[in-house]
């Protein structure tokens, strides 16, 4: 028997497409059914086998007992508000969006408190729809969840345990520490990719194309520049307080750094892009 | 019959390695000789087969018909000279360097520019050493030669001969065009990702470390972060004026980005992420 009969996903893009497929093929949730925007996506989810049913009715929608929103942040509680009428009171909300403190407060007063559960899956890619979704797209993955002092023991257990059937690794911790880690490893380096890009495109010298000879590694530095800007605007203006303070401490060591090189510091420059390379070595993740 | 009858490799490393592999595979060169300071790598390559033979005396490195100077690009010149006195005063001189105004400038000081001819192969990866050698690394990359009006025809045709046997698509520029593209396309991501990576290490909030957090797109955006620091110290001080001009470029761009961001500007964050996001789409390089 399913652990939730019917669940509603509201934007089918790759992350919410992915989840769709992986909790129907986990047997987790009888019937999914798929709400977006945009018809031509919807149809390639259902097509996909991603949802079972295409629903454009907010009333359809909302009459589900999980309703998951998989849309850009700032249109999450817009969507929420709608929904809302037509939800039956038990109903639980969820989300996957990258930004939680602003996001989960907003949900929160428009859901009421206790069936609001925050979650981010800590996964996608700089390709997007559902043409990109795959069912295997959160196995070993991290999905942290920020529930508050007002969360449902049973709502949350129910999205943990949804997480956790797809193959995701759950963690739990405040809205607050969620925004200031993912400012820091996710939003700044998205920033930084964009900035590099924007900084070289249509540059020229000596007649020749800058950007012509990039190489793979400005390729791997700068594949994030390619995921949509639509979901990364609003991410950056939605955690704009930790995204600043994240800015101003990249723009410290790289006033570091470029000091350092104007001086010609090798001994300088040795300490500093020493000390990096062997922590990004650490990390692993190689091709 | 070979192209070059004897070649002295001096660094047996990645780019080093792995050019005197694919030239002798490419049947150009008679014998291939590998100098250089770290003997256990000297033993790897000439295990691997990259080198016929290790030579450690500085007259057996300069009695050859070509010499690739394939070490940091501060070690060049002084190895150049070192060399000279024992070379013949036929000997083309070569490097493969990733900062070419200065360097060639010394070099021809130091060598005669008649026979002194740039060259800078756009290949490699944050792997190092003549373990990570491999003769195909050129296969179809751009090699730019870095001819001045002193280069002598005969040097500098026996040089394009050479990488374009092992597959580079060869092209030519002044070194001041070189060095100004290469200081956006490589040497600006570099400094990029080496100070993210800084900035993020050893920090932590709420009793987690932000690095744990990492995903595949920050590992991405890091990946150049794990290159050898000593060669990037040396790139970054030699190319410090072009490096400096497009450092102040990009923290034009992440100034801008920054207040839009702080203003929660929607429609000017879409105007600029989505233009970085269709160059960068436009530039292809998927996993």
């Amino acid at each position: 028997m399913p652990l939730v009969e019917r669940m509603t996903v509201a934007g089918v893009g790759l992350i919410g497409g992915s989840f769709a497929r992986a909790v129907r093929d986990a047997g987790l949730v009888g019937e999914v059914r798929g709400f977006g925007r945009t018809a031509a996506n919807l149809a390639v989810a259902h097509e996909r086998g991603l949802i079972d049913h295409i629903v454009t009715d907010e009333a359809e929608a909302a009459d589900a007992d999980v309703i998951v929103l998989a849309v850009p942040v700032q249109t999450c509680a817009v969507l929420a508000a709608r929904f809302r009428r037509y939800a039956r009171a038990s109903t639980v909300l969820t989300d996957v969006a990258s930004v939680k403190a602003t996001l989960v407060d907003q949900l929160e007063r428009v859901w009421g408190a206790a069936r609001t559960i925050g979650a981010h899956p800590i996964a996608g890619g700089e390709e997007s729809g559902a043409v990109a979704a795959t069912p295997d797209l959160f196995q070993g993955r991290r999905c942290i969840l920020t529930p508050t002092s007002r969360s449902d023991a049973n709502a949350l257990g129910l999205v943990r345990a949804l997480w956790e059937g797809v193959g995701a690794r759950v963690e739990e911790m405040t809205p607050e520490a969620h925004d200031a880690i993912l400012a820091r490893v996710s939003h700044l380096p998205h920033v930084l990719a964009y900035a590099l890009v924007r900084a070289l495109a249509g540059r020229s010298t000596a007649g020749r194309r800058i950007l012509d000879y990039a190489g793979p590694g400005f390729l791997d530095a700068t594949r994030i520049a390619a995921s949509p800007a639509e979901i990364w605007r609003d991410i950056a203006v939605t955690n704009r307080r930790a995204l600043g303070e994240a800015l101003g401490e990249f723009r410290s060591v790289l006033d570091e750094l470029a000091r350092l090189i104007e001086a010609g510091d090798d001994a300088g420059l040795d300490r500093v892009l020493g000390a990096a390379a062997d922590v990004r070595r650490g990390l692993g993740g190689k091709r």
